[in-house]
This record gives structure tokens, C-alpha cells and sequence, in this order.
């Protein structure tokens, strides 16, 4: 392909592209294909002469598009957004044009550059105390997702751990005993946590362990709660080197509670504690949200995944840390053939350092053209607009009591309702609130509602979930939070507006007294907690 | 940014994009700018209100250009390239249209069956053994890097060796022997393999053993030597539970010794062996290269990044293993807000379980844009073409034995060289070479060459390396292999072409004289090897 032809196919791309943008609403939000749909409208392997780019163009309607679930689609409030914007793709457009592997400044120094400057500024906007600027002996790097954060900052606070808890002994009893400790290890996290910092103990090589939080406390990690597991880990003779506290947990935004957490590391400093904001730090731009830092000066590290919320193209996990160093000493090794005088003079930033990989894609130019293009007030007010729409989807649930309960108070955009059963069944309004929600939106809470009247609303709750989904306008996600079932709708997608929100209330609406008129809360297959 | 703005600022893009590659030749290829450049150019913060795209693009080539290490420049020989093509970059910008977190098969069925299709299509253009299909048991899956690749599989590595080595013990009596082990295990790989083994196992926290490969095997692990070190591991009381085996070291291509290493195996079957084929393993396309495949089946993965050799743009590291449950037993958890029926059903490859993060992007769609472009056969040409440069560079190198020695014979469209000290000095070509080097390409060998003798030709090699990327007209990378300090030029570039090559044997030539009559072989500093 020379240079007039990628013009020619460039500009057919981005037609297509813009045409998708525009129509998206028309399509079906969730993909409707067979597991192996593609597989059988493909060749067998790739041509042996190559092809045309019309020929190949053709393919992405044809082929591609059936199987593509629409995340762009304003209709699709299901998990967490991943947001896709026009100057986000400029970003990906130019940082595919300026590959390099990246590894070290010299590879382009203006990749490592630019992200330091672009995190400052993001650590800034969110309200991130001094000590995580790079200005000081932290800074930001640019991760492929908060899970591999999660990954970093654990392996680093495990490294961190072993060294300094056994910095009084040398030699091989200091190997013993390092050797002793890593089977003695545990990671912490509330059991709302996401399930990554399970999965990067296990990358890790050290235990896990799920400290209880409560309907009664919101779902958000109590320092009393935190502080029992601690004392019962070290009772069983195990180590607690790391918790991941949540801003905004998967389920239900849950934010844990910072304030007791920080309380408690005053008698166990040797914690780690890593904040996964990975949705909801988005919302720190905003000045009503910045108290939420207030206590971030007491923890290690945070996360906030500007692909979420904040308008930029998947990926752009933004991870901050107080100390760079310990990073540093946990991932680096540096051969013959990555050394140059630039990094030996430590002066420059070696950003493999930071991270997992070695080479690293220039990420930072997306984020530069997303603040640019969209400004400060831009940024808030696409925060402020879609916390708007999450407060009026609320508001319409809560308007019919007779068909739904909110289970936790709106959160960033994020309503979590169950279906209640028929009112003359005795699971009437049965499902349980925690406190904040009880209080805010309380009608007919029944404390003492029955398991059968939690497992009347479950099943019927499922089937709402399920039948929303299969008629496919819009697409939403189901989950089990401590026994609960519930379904999950966030407004927060960039192209997020009231009708869009307005129409799934009135689909929620029908598909949850069409169900319960069906079923009747009878014949319902029990509903699977895993 | 509307659709109609975005046209417009798309068609700029892709014209600044054209125009760069079309005289990328006429920049210089490694950036000049000094440590901090770039922050004393950007203001303190993102401007509160959006700013036009015209006044933004005007940034890239003022701001970001001047700091850019031109990977894609003709002149660029330095490690290994990172491949962008105009194909690749289509796919890179389709691949943000079509955001999605695509961390299960619901997300975007079309991102996980693509993957799946098209690295069944590249398994057999490696002729990669059936077991490694996605029809079988095994299966591939596009990673970031072959870092992120290698550490993947030494978790999986480790979590299966832990798992069947304890399988005749129950409960704690297990979980201790678990614990007790983890302190003993130890990941090899040859002194030569890729520093990412040994950054793999501080992530997996294990210890690594590197294991010696000398000039006399052309710098490729023997089995003698894989055997001896295990041995001695096991005689002190270790594990070893993993090897990384190299198709392509970075310092000089070699490879080492497959079928030996197969051999080895017979009696230490528990070894995981992944095959590191970062970057030669794109040759693999061309048949004449085969037969490195022939032990394959007796390996657990198998990593190549298309993004080095095989025109694909950065990230597109493709690991393949022989069992893909080994992946999914040591990286899934599945909570419930994960779980969907057709993930349950298990007729869906969900790739989070086969990898590390949970989100991951649609990369296989540059692939298929780029294998669809190119065909096999253009692939192949790539590879010949620029094998072919590496074979007529090495060549010219060889026409001035009083010059340069060849420290290994070239491979892969490396050539690693030495510069020689003047004939008058007893370090006259003293520089040591392999067997094979010796055969192929002796002249006038000294193999009682005094080690004062080798500390001339470091020096002056050094010398010569820092004064050719001073020059900054080609850019190259130097090396210290077992104490040799060597120049590693690579013509794998997708720009490479035969007058380039000619070229920077004439600046070799020219700055070696040059240096050598400048200081005849005095009053030079060591030479550090770390």
C-alpha cells in the first residue's frame, strides 16, 4: 500500500467510521452471532497474493460488524463505559504512526515526556495529593488497565515488603526467612473489590483474602472490618502486605471508607494500600468530589482509568504512585543493550521500570488531544451531565415502588434496582437496603423480610435482567451482590442523553411487569452465586 | 469535536502522516533533545476551555516531532524495528472506533474469534505443530510484548508445577509443601536470553538461574549446558520449574539448540520450555527457515511479535501454547458480574483467563489487515528482502578485515561487529569468534589473542559505536556479549533498502578510521559490563 492508496483507504475509513458514529443508535447494541460465526465466513488462511483495500474494507460491514457489540451505542449501559472519542482516535491514528517499542527515554523521548507532563496535569485535575507528582518522589505512568496496575503496584508492595521486613538479617538467613515469608503473604480487599486483586495475588504468588463489607455500610470497607481480618491473619501466623481499597466498586460504586482504613495503617504500616478508582475517579475532575482524596496521602498508590469515564480510547490506566522508587526496585533490570547514558544518568525516566512489559505504545498522545479538545470544563461537564442522568434514572425507579427497589444510592452514574415481586406476595419490597439507602430512599422497607421473599426477588429480578437483554434495545448488566441479585444500569457512555435514559425506564418498566405478570414470582430456577 | 470537525481534522492528520513517511529519510533519526525538553514547552496544566484541532495538530510537529527517535527512518538500525505500515495503522484506527473493553466474548464476539482465526492462520504460516491450533488443545492470543508473553507463561509455568508436584498431598499437608516450594523454584534461561526471563521471575517471584551459552556455540544454549545447571539446582536443593529458550537472542540472533534441549527434557519432563522467538520468529514464514520448528512439539509455548519483523504495528506479541488450560487454570476468576451463558457454556474462549490485565484491545484486526495486504507472499519478500541486506552488509564488513571482524556470522538481518585495532597493534583481529563465525568467515583468527588485546578492540569499538550515533546519521546499538563489546546493525527495517545499507557500511568505515587514527588504541577509558 503506498502512500496515495493509504490516502485513498484512510479516507474511505474514516467515512466509514464517521457513518458508524452517526448511525450507531440504529444497530443493535449486543451482538446476536453464534459462538464460531466468524470462523465459518472466513478462509482458511491468509491469501498468498495480497489483496485490495476495497476488497479488504468490504469485510468490516460484512464480517465484523454482526459481531461487535456496541459500546459506543447510547443505548448500552452495561459494566463500565469505554469510552471512544473522535480526538481519542486522532491519538491512537498518530501514536500507530509514530510507533516505537518505547522501553527507554531514547527510544523517543518525547513519548516518556509527554506522559509525565499529561499525568501531572491529570493528578492535579483529580485532586491527587503533591507527594504523587512526578515533581516530587512519585509520578504517574500509563498502564494497558487498572488490572495490570493492580499487578504493578502488588508486586512492588510484595518486593517492598520482604526487603524491608527482613532488612535486619543478611545472607542466607535473610533468604530463609524471605523464602518462609512468601508462603506466609496475603493480600487483602474488601469482598466488593474487583476481582483483579484476587487475580494479581495469584500472579503474585501470594494468598488472598476478602474482608467482609456490609449492606449496612454500603458495600464500602469499614476500617473496622479491615482491621479484624489484619489481626486474624497475623493470629493465623500469615502476613498482610497489601490492600486494595475500592472508589467505586464494580457492583454498586461503593467507596470504601479512607478515612478508618488510613486510621488502621497507623498500627500496621507495612500495608500497601492501593486505591482502585478505575470507573469513578473520573469524577474526582469535579470539585464536589475532591474530598474523596482527602485521605490519599496515607495510601501508596491509585488508579483511575481515564478509558472509563473520562473520554479517552481504551487504554489509558492512570496509576500514580507516592514513591517511584519502589517500583523501580522491584522491576527493574537493565541489560548491556537497553543502557545508554541518558538512563544511567537518571535523569530521564525509564518508564519499563514501572511496569510489566518492556515496550509500552505512546498512550500519552490520546490523553493530550482528550484534555485539549475537550478542556477542564468540558471534562467536568461531561462528568456532571452523566451523574445527572444517573440521578434521574434513579428518581424514575424510585417513582414505582410497586415495581422496583434501589438497592444502593445512585453513585457515579450507576443505578443498582432489583425487581420486587407482585405486592400481594409477602416478598412485597423485600429486598434489603443498606443504611445510606434506607434513608434516602426509604418506602416500605421490610427488615424483616423472609430468604423466601430474597429469593422471589432474585429470580424475578434474573429474568427481568435476561428478558431486557434478549429484546436487545438497550443492554445492562446483571449481578449478585452478597446473595442480592440486581441489575446494573450506568449512564455514563459519551453519548449518554435523558431520552436514552428515559426510554430504558419505560423498557424496564414493561419488561418487569410483563414478567411478573407471566411468572408470578412461581417455576423460577434458583440463581447461581458465584 | 463533531463529525463534520472530525473529517476535517482526520484528512490533516492522515496528510501530516503521508508527508512524515514519505520523508522520514531527510529527519534525523534519533532525537536530540535534552533531558526535560518537552516540559519546558507545555504549559502547567490542560487549558480549562477546548481548543481547536488546528491549534493542537500545530503542536505535533513543533513539539512532539523535535523528540521523536524515528523508528521507521530507512537509518534506524538499531535493536530491533518496531513495524508500522499503512495497513497496520488502519487497523490500529479501526481498532479505537470499535472500542471495547473486549475482556470476555460477549463484549465484541468479533474481537475474540478474529484473534482466534487469525493466529490459527499465522501458527501454520510458522509451521507451528497442530497441537498449537486453536482446533486442539492449545491456541494463541495476541499479547502486548514478548515480556508481558514470557511472564504470563511462567506464571502458568509455576501454578501447574506447584500443582502436579503436590498432587499426591491433601489440605494444609498440601498447602505447606506448596509454600515450602515456592521458596525453592527457579525459572532458567540462557545468559543470553532476553533480560525479560529474569524481570519475569522477580514478578513471579521465583528465583532465575541463568545458564552460561559461550562463543564456542555461537552463543546458543547446548544441552549440556541446560542439563549441568539443572542438575546442580537440583543438587542444592532447588526446582526448576521453567526455561526460556531463545529463537533469536538480542545481542546476536543466535539460537539455541532445540533438539538438545528436547533431549533434556526426557528426563526432566516437568519443565515448562517456552520459546522466545520475539523477533526471529517472523522468519519462520519463509520455508527455508522451518526446520527450527521441527522440536516444537516438545515445548509448552511459543511467543513471535509481529510487530518487530512481520510489518504489524506495535503491539502484536502472539503467544501460543500447547494447553491453554494450563493459562486459564493459573489466571481465571470469574465473579459474577463476568459470567454470562456463553461464557458458561464454554463454547467461547474468553482470552482475560489467558492473559494478565482483564481489558484488552482489538488487535487482531491489524493483523488480518496486514497479512489480507501483504499475502504470504509479500510477507515472506519482507523477510528474504531484508535477510538478503543483513547477508550483503555482513558481506561488505568482511571485505575489510583490517577494519571490522564479525564477532557471529549475520542471522536474521543482524550483523554483530567488531572494530578491530590498527595491524601494527598484537590486538590485530583479535577479537574471538565462534566456531561457526570461524568457519564461515575466518580471516587471519587469533585464538591466543591476549586479553589486552580484547580490551583495544572494546574500547575502540565503543568508540567507534558512541561516534556513528553522534553523527546521528544511521543509528545503531552496541552491545557487550561476555565481555566483548560489540555493534549490532539490524536491515529489518520495512524501509530497509540496499543504499541505506551501502551507506552505513561507508559511515562505518569512515568513522572507524577516523577514530582508530585519532587515538591509536590510548588513552581510552574501560569499558563497563553490566
Amino acid at each position: 500500500m503506498d502512500s496515495a492508496q493509504f490516502r485513498k483507504a484512510a479516507h474511505a475509513a474514516i467515512d466509514e467510521i464517521i457513518n458508524y458514529y452517526d448511525t450507531i443508535g440504529e444497530r443493535r447494541v449486543v451482538s446476536e452471532v453464534e459462538p464460531g460465526y466468524l470462523r465459518k465466513i472466513l478462509p482458511d488462511g491468509p491469501p498468498q497474493e495480497g489483496e485490495k483495500w476495497e476488497d479488504i474494507q468490504k469485510d468490516i460491514e460484512a464480517k465484523i460488524m454482526p459481531g461487535l457489540t456496541h459500546w459506543q451505542h447510547p443505548n448500552f449501559m452495561a459494566w463500565f463505559p469505554a469510552s471512544s472519542t473522535y480526538p481519542g482516535m486522532l491519538g491512537e491514528l498518530y501514536s500507530s504512526a509514530f510507533t516505537t517499542a518505547a522501553f527507554n527515554w531514547l527510544c523517543s523521548p518525547a513519548v516518556t515526556e509527554l506522559e509525565t507532563v499529561v499525568l501531572d496535569w491529570l493528578a492535579k485535575l483529580l485532586n491527587l495529593p503533591a507527594s504523587f507528582l512526578s515533581s516530587g518522589e512519585g509520578g504517574g505512568v500509563v498502564q494497558g488497565s487498572a488490572s495490570e496496575a493492580i499487578v504493578t503496584v502488588m508486586v512492588a508492595a510484595r518486593d517492598k515488603y520482604l526487603r524491608e521486613s527482613t532488612a535486619h538479617l543478611e545472607g542466607a538467613e535473610r533468604e530463609i526467612a524471605i523464602a518462609e515469608k512468601r508462603g506466609r503473604l496475603v493480600a487483602l480487599g474488601s469482598e466488593m473489590a474487583h476481582s483483579s486483586t484476587q487475580k494479581a495475588a495469584l500472579i503474585a504468588g501470594t494468598r488472598f483474602r476478602a474482608i467482609p463489607a456490609g449492606l449496612e455500610d454500603n458495600f464500602g470497607l469499614t476500617g473496622k472490618n479491615f482491621r479484624e481480618i489484619v489481626d486474624q491473619c497475623l493470629l493465623e501466623g500469615l502476613e498482610p502486605f497489601y490492600l486494595t481499597a475500592s472508589l467505586g466498586t464494580t457492583a454498586t460504586c461503593a467507596v470504601d471508607n479512607f478515612g478508618e482504613i488510613a486510621e488502621v495503617l497507623r498500627d500496621h504500616p507495612a500495608i500497601w494500600v492501593h486505591v482502585d478508582a478505575a470507573y469513578a475517579g473520573a469524577a474526582l475532575v469535579c470539585e464536589e468530589y475532591q474530598q474523596l482524596t482527602h485521605y490519599m496521602d496515607n495510601f501508596d498508590s491509585f488508579d483511575m482509568n481515564m478509558h472509563k469515564w473520562l473520554l479517552t480510547n481504551f487504554d489509558a490506566s492512570c496509576l500514580f504512585v507516592k514513591r517511584r522508587r519502589h517500583l523501580i526496585d522491584a522491576l527493574s533490570v537493565t541489560p548491556s543493550y537497553l543502557r545508554n547514558e541518558f538512563s544511567d544518568s537518571g535523569l530521564v525516566t525509564d518508564y519499563r521500570d514501572w511496569q510489566i512489559p518492556l515496550g509500552r505504545r505512546f498512550r500519552a498522545l490520546k490523553i493530550w488531544f482528550v484534555m485539549r479538545t475537550y478542556g477542564v470544563e468540558g471534562l467536568k461537564n461531561h462528568i456532571r451531565n452523566t451523574v445527572k442522568l444517573g440521578e434521574l434514572f434513579c428518581s424514575m425507579i424510585q417513582s414505582r415502588p410497586d415495581l422496583f427497589k434501589v438497592l444502593t444510592p445512585p453513585a457515579f452514574a450507576l443505578t443498582v434496582l432489583c425487581v420486587v415481586p407482585h405486592s400481594k406476595s409477602p416478598a412485597s419490597a423485600s429486598v434489603p437496603q443498606p443504611k445510606a439507602a434506607r434513608e434516602a430512599y426509604s418506602n416500605s422497607f421490610t427488615p424483616d423480610a423472609t430468604s423466601q421473599a430474597l429469593i422471589d426477588s432474585n429470580l424475578l429480578t434474573k429474568q427481568v435482567y435476561e428478558a431486557v437483554n434478549s429484546r436487545a434495545e438497550i443492554f445492562v448488566t446483571g449481578v449478585v451482590v452478597k446473595g442480592t441479585y440486581a441489575i446494573r444500569v450506568v449512564s455514563a457512555n459519551p453519548k449518554a442523553e435523558e431520552k436514552y435514559i428515559r426510554r430504558a425506564f419505560e423498557i424496564l418498566v414493561e419488561v418487569a411487569e410483563e414478567v411478573r405478570n407471566q411468572v408470578g414470582g412461581k417455576g423460577m430456577e434458583p440463581v447461581r452465586e458465584t
